[in-house]
């Protein structure tokens, strides 16, 4: 596929938001951040690249740690402004050595959901009935 | 619980990226962007509010559309600058009437991935050993 950015609005700065998301399990990993540049190498390579604000460069994410990510797709939004990056990862996102970079709860409804909770249900079932 | 916004580094403008998440399927639906005071009045409300960058003013999702977002959990990443919002929506995320922002593919790897897919496998499993 060709790697088109036309419709990709990046703001003033060159940036776009990436929401890094487990395809399996769809769990968020990281919101990291591309440049024209960094998109373009991701579509490229399979593996996500991102732009850090912090060193100002380009970063091949796992180029370091080994623990890189391998595309499975990336979607835009309806304005244009931020993408879902689907990955499935090679190890830990965080630098913290954490599956995921999201882990401090600061507001917590209380409420339950089934969630992927229900695949232990439905195996469950299919094993009674087996 | 007390609503602690300590360790959320808002940005230079105030503001923090929250990515909307469904909380029962994964699926992410918006990208949008909360002050300190939607924050609190997320936490305060159980639904989602943010801060509208275009308009400039805070905005009470589905206020006038009726799909509004109740808070299941907010998650904040390892350094402080962005937000997961697990929801459960009570209609369509986008003002498109999609149910999710995310529909424009930018990259596909051609990659399948079960994913939620394993539902629909578990289902007819379930169905045939009825």
């Amino acid at each position: 596929m060709t790697i088109d950015t036309a419709n990709i609005r990046f703001d003033e700065k060159g940036l776009i938001p990436a929401v890094v998301q487990d395809a399996l399990t769809g769990e968020v990993l990281t919101v990291a951040y591309m440049n024209e540049e960094s998109f373009k190498k991701s579509a490229e390579t399979g593996e996500t690249w991102f732009y850090s604000r912090s060193r100002q460069e380009l970063w091949h994410k796992g180029a370091t740690s080994g623990n890189t990510q391998r595309i499975v797709d990336m979607t835009l939004d309806c304005d244009g402004d931020s993408l879902v990056v689907r990955v499935k990862p090679e190890g830990p996102a965080c630098h913290t050595g954490a599956r995921s970079c999201f882990n401090e709860k600061v507001f917590d409804s209380g409420e339950k959901v089934a969630g992927t909770q229900i695949l232990s249900v439905l195996e469950q079932l299919i094993a009674e009935r087996d």
